[in-house]
């Protein structure tokens, strides 16, 4: 179903059709390359880059080929082992490596994945000493960080693909309708998604499915990433405008909302991509239950009060003036707004956990409550 | 402010720092010629058209140079005034009015005004018998349904300037912050608007006013009209995105909603533009005293319950996955969707009339339900 994909390599882009699909991987044929997908041509172009130093890395990151905390961290691991090959045989090998992981850490400044996936490959060569083979080192922490990020999405996809088969049973097999905002999906993480692994494992288990894809104003994640994946994974879906989601529920068409998070308080409020709050009010209002899907490392123990206590980054003003899209065959920006119409645009919103109906973890679904959350996780509750 | 303006011709762009505006008047040199605004060209250029004949009137309507119920009914009439200009001296000249009326009723099937203003004229020119001066009788009531309309919105206007400077007296003169959607701005009508009337006449007033100014996917009418009239006003305003205005509410930046409406029922749900309700919603989440504005002319006295009984027009998908703007000085559209990303394109959504704090109509403000209707309207109220 990918074939007609300009720059398709035949082996990684079946996304949940086979378990090979990645959003970064090592070149098949050269172990001294790392490939990823271009994301900011999606969805009018699939392009595959090639990074074969980590100065490749931090474009890829700060220019945004790639976006999503998972993906975004392994691509810094990756950065790393590239970062080994490029200092294998220098004599200050460990300073170069050093000088890498520093100019990683600032391609983007406020990603929290980030600088945890780069910690955590420096901690392993640190802890390994100066004769380590630092180049199978970070490729295989790399290698792990990636593995492991499938092995949590597959953990959420499982347990929210029981959500969705209890409601398919409970209409008699017909058509069960998610909702989602943004891009939670495969392209975010390594594979699966977060949000959207319990749409993907559901739909291999033969599940009715089909997914209202909010456009998610103003980045369009909704409309140029998730709904490109759900296409490219042969998911019935529709595209909606933000503005559409409390009309459907209000109308019996949405069945179950279920989207991501960026971070989580201790008692279950959620910071997500700016709008969110809003569909957690019509699902609220017209009983259609609210699930928010998370990895456990999305989870703030230290804070509380959501609302109160998540700052809201506010971001470039031309994401809101500016619409990139295709003309004929070329991609280009055009502005949509008068010169002189002062702008605001805030990122994320929080939803208060009252709204929640439940949070799909890698360890199980739970309440949106400090008890919910202490339940499944009772350690990282305990040290908080 | 509006001298650098191209198309500006010097009289009626003052929007309401003058009473002279209008969205369509008679040339003041040549009254054989309609004038009106290229609205399909703002924000990014200023271009009056000239009507001179009813076909370019059925143009206007059919290809969305004027939009608004009011303003495409006042178009309607000023069409049959050149109609009546055409048909003069013509032996057939009643027959000719009559073919331009039903050629205009066909130019947007959908536009309840339009009719209404056509049969307005007509019944005039029917009464008036086969020696009346048809040219003077159109004119005349072309001018007259104008001057009416601007009425209503000064009524309206009024009204909800008191919601407003109540608030203001609250604030101690601070800033009062309203939030509106879409636009039922003085463009959709002859001048001043429904929403926007009570935010310019508090201008007038010298209360300090901003307007968070919603993007209103998929067409874009907030960031293209209403940003662009209250700039041209000189109302500080601030653009966001659909998704922003729950977060803002949560924060206390938003002290009152105003919006429009295209068809209210007796017992006070309306209908509006796709994504009022998601407002109606974070607004009473948040104790955001929520405002609808309406001539009573949108009041239908025959239907109560608007989320079982009003009918949701689907739209054009186009809409959603074609976006326009400005590429250096060229105007084009741009695609911002995959090929095979299926949309979906409601063009309105119903707002419950227990989420609504009260209507603002040209009688007064009313509680959005029956008796409060039935009260401001007693007459219409014993009819339906």
């Amino acid at each position: 179903m990918v074939d007609h994909l300009p720059g398709h390599k035949g082996r990684y882009i079946l996304l949940n059709r086979g378990e090979n699909f990645r959003t970064i991987w090592l070149h098949p044929d050269d172990d001294q390359t790392v490939q990823i997908i271009d994301q900011r041509r999606l969805p009018h172009e699939y392009t595959v880059s090639d990074l074969r130093s980590y100065r490749d890395g931090i474009t890829a990151i700060a220019e945004m080929l790639v976006r999503g905390a998972p993906l975004i961290g392994a691509t810094a691991a990756w950065s790393l082992y590239l970062a080994a090959l490029e200092a294998r045989g220098q004599r200050d090998a460990a300073a170069f490596i050093q000088t890498a992981a520093d100019e990683l850490a600032a391609s983007r400044p406020t990603a929290v994945n980030l600088r945890w996936a780069l910690d955590r490959v420096m901690h392993r060569l640190h802890t390994a000493g100066p004769d380590a083979d630092r180049v199978a080192l970070t490729r295989a922490e790399a290698e792990a960080i990636c593995d492991e990020d499938v092995e949590i999405s597959l953990g959420i996809g499982r347990h929210g693909r029981a959500l969705i088969e209890e409601i398919s049973k409970r209409k008699n097999g017909a058509t069960v309708n998610v909702l989602t905002h943004c891009n939670a999906g495969s392209l975010a993480t390594i594979n699966w998604g977060t949000a959207t692994a319990p749409i993907y494992l559901a739909q291999q288990a033969g599940i009715d499915v089909h997914v209202w894809v909010d456009e998610t104003r103003p980045r369009n994640q909704g409309s140029q990433l998730t709904a490109w994946e759900l296409a490219e994974s042969g998911v019935p879906h529709t595209l909606i405008v933000d503005n559409a989601g409390g009309h459907l529920m209000q109308h019996g068409m949405v069945d179950i909302c279920i989207t991501g998070t960026d971070r989580t308080t201790r008692s279950g409020d959620v910071a997500n991509k700016i709008g969110t709050y809003l569909k957690a009010l019509a699902a609220a209002d017209n009983n259609v239950p609210f699930y928010v899907a998370l990895p456990s490392t999305t989870i703030d123990w230290d804070i509380s009060d959501g609302v109160k206590d998540i700052p809201i980054e506010e971001r470039d003003s031309r994401e809101v003036s500016h619409i990139w899209g295709r003309s004929g065959s070329e991609l280009l920006e055009v502005v949509t707004v008068g010169e002189r119409t002062p702008i605001s645009n805030f990122a994320f919103d929080v939803t208060p956990a009252r709204l929640i109906t439940g949070l799909i973890t890698e360890h199980g679904v739970c309440a949106a409550t400090e008890q919910g959350l202490s339940s499944l996780f009772p350690e990282q509750a305990k040290r908080a």
